[in-house]
């Protein structure tokens, strides 16, 4: 196992020089997490820097016409290629490592190959993915969905921003949409990420392979009731949403940890949200994730009916509506096992969405994770030690060196 | 006991007249509810219409340099005046009776006296405060505070509405405030009000005395967690300040319950709410209100003390703010005694303030209440029938002769 993190030397130096030019770019100074939004000028700015280190490793740079770039060691034609990489983008405050540490290594570990003399027998190519929060246009992984078709180019041209600025105009043309000729040309992509939870640091391993993205979904809960006097309305003659609320985020919570899956009501909406009125109606928003998708519908099917009972009790009423739903993504078991048997490195799933998730669907695709000693993510305390950081990247020099040169 | 209402005949029907003459000012056609702003077109047409029907009655008017209004049957020199009315403004949407019922009932008690050839002893003056609901510039009572002296000239003509008009500004001077010499000229106030809440349905009466408002406050709760990913992080990892928020909307209403007393989480505000993370921050409001202070207080430390308990198992802090408390108002115990048993009346308590209550500090005062059917209150809901209006104006008369007339 990838026990022994390279603590010291040429690498970890490396990995800061090269980290410490993009750090202070979109940096939020009072909250210290990051405001990257896509094709925004931070975001332009670190994809200039990205033109830059692939002009100094001489790696020819192609765009895909959906926002998506690509530096290439090698003849981008050849085709059967190895694409790794990550996303510049943030979400609002969000922290430094989630995405740009899977670009910033993908470089880094072109340096290391060509270090050690490797020479790749096909193509390696670094990607950086465009919008993959979803955090100016609404929709997570823009590039990656526009790219493989799983986006129409309509839709995702019209999608507007906070200002009304729509992302065919920030992308400065209409999206090309899907590009199977390009999607044809790589034979393989890899993932680095950040860690968005403290499973390595309970394993006390630098690095792991990701072996799924768990199905995950929205669902908005509409809570009606009676608007009242806080005052004046005695107890047994109210009809209170906001209770049949407050059950719902408790018993949300429950029946994700009695079922080892994931629930969160993080987002809640008030009316008329007065301190002295009784809500006439609250609406709440599930996210709810699970291994599998059969646990994760009787996770939403458990609490919706607890919640049904409830609302009955509070002489409210409920309404359930799903307004997103993600599969299950398993990644290539062959490519998965291969890299982890290579790396002597646990195998884990993980509950978020990547630009990965959406390749899965259309080549052998893997992720590997870095430890984050926080397990915190889209916040500021976010974090990863240069040392694991760069025991990150000879992990992925080795899957390279696997993958591409042999 | 004035179990029989005024079913049919002349008074309903000239209640009926009138009502319908202010039924369609600042009436919202969708809600159905009122937006009656303080100073705002809407209630500057209500004003108008008081003095005419001031005018019609030969009642002259005066003003009290603060936005309050008086109509006087007899001399307003005179002194040992005997005072009665309510407001006009309405809280965003609210009902058409709270407020205006007060003053329509009082004009129509002043006819009813007439007549029946009844003549005052003494002067009878019917009021409109300003402001009474707070929902222009953010102060209840703002009228009867100022002109009792309960609230400071300066902060009062500074107090701004949501489009930057000050009060100094929208009644088109600085206001006069405390006016003890006006105070001193009423013997008594008694204000008729539309009750809001279902006491008087269960009663099966028509009509009731107040004897007190009961104490209450307001008390922010600040929760502060940890802001996270609500996909990637395990349950157990979780500081989640949303489970302690629906804790203490549950336990809130589980203690007031069990007391007897009123308590309610209507304002909910989350950082950052956003469905896909765990909130950094949420804040809710409670509104507590109970018979007696000590209960008041007791409640509010039950509360906190079980959510202190829970935030410690939830991994998160709360902190508790009081943010305003309104002491408890016990009417003038004679002169409630002595209507009850003049109208044979049920006496009760209310949990709502009035500008009874901020008069009953200086001269003694009292309230009636009208049967609401649906016991709704700040809503469209709101209702009375004519004939429960009619015997309000019957028993007002019936005061007003008691109090005024021998």
């Amino acid at each position: 196992m990838l026990t022994h993190t390279v603590e010291e030397g040429a690498l970890p130096n490396r990995f800061r020089t090269l980290w410490d030019q993009i750090a202070p770019i979109g940096r939020d100074e009072r909250s210290g997490g990051y405001l990257r939004y896509a094709l925004t000028e931070p975001e332009l700015r670190l994809r200039e820097w990205f033109r830059a280190q692939a002009d100094e490793r001489a790696m020819p740079v192609t765009e895909d016409g959906n926002g998506n770039l690509f530096a290439w060691w090698g003849d981008p034609e050849v085709g059967d290629a190895i694409l790794t990489g990550s996303h510049f983008d943030s979400v609002p405050h969000g922290g430094a490592y989630d995405g740009p540490l899977g670009i910033v290594s993908a470089f880094l570990a072109v340096d290391e190959l060509r270090a050690a003399d490797v020479t790749p027998t096909r193509p390696v190519a670094v990607v950086a993915f465009v919008e993959e929060e979803g955090a100016r246009f609404g929709v997570p992984c823009l590039g990656s969905r526009l790219l493989t078709g799983a986006l129409e180019v309509e839709r995702a041209a019209g999608l507007r921003d906070a200002d009304g600025v729509s992302f065919a105009e920030a992308l400065g043309a209409r999206p090309a949409g899907a590009r199977p000729e390009l999607i044809g040309r790589f034979a393989a992509f890899v993932e680095l990420h950040v860690e968005q939870g403290r499973a390595l640091v309970e394993r006390d391993a630098p690095v792991a392979v990701a072996s799924a993205i768990w199905p995950h979904g929205r669902w908005r809960f509409d809570f009606t009731g009676e608007g009242n006097h806080a005052g004046t309305t005695r107890m047994a003659d109210r009809r209170d949403p906001m209770l049949t609320y407050a059950f719902t985020v408790l018993a949300a919570n429950k029946e994700a940890r009695l079922r080892a899956a994931h629930a969160t009501v993080g987002r809640v909406a008030v009316e008329p949200n007065a301190t002295n009125a009784i809500p006439a109606r609250v609406t709440g928003w599930l996210d709810a994730r699970a291994a599998e998708p059969a646990a994760l519908a009787a996770l939403v099917e458990a609490v919706h009916g607890k919640v049904a009972e409830r609302a009955r009790r509070d002489g409210t009423q409920v309404t359930l509506t799903e307004e997103s739903a993600t599969p299950l993504v398993a990644f290539d078991g062959g490519l998965t096992d291969r890299l982890a048997t290579l790396l002597d490195a646990p195998v884990l799933p993980t509950g978020a969405g990547h630009d990965a998730g959406v390749l899965a669907g259309h080549l052998p695709t893997a992720m590997l994770f870095v430890r984050n000693p926080t397990g915190v993510s889209h916040s500021p305390a976010e974090s990863a030690t240069d040392a694991d950081c760069a025991t990150g990247v000879t992990a992925l020099a080795r899957v390279l060196k696997e993958l591409a040169c042999r």
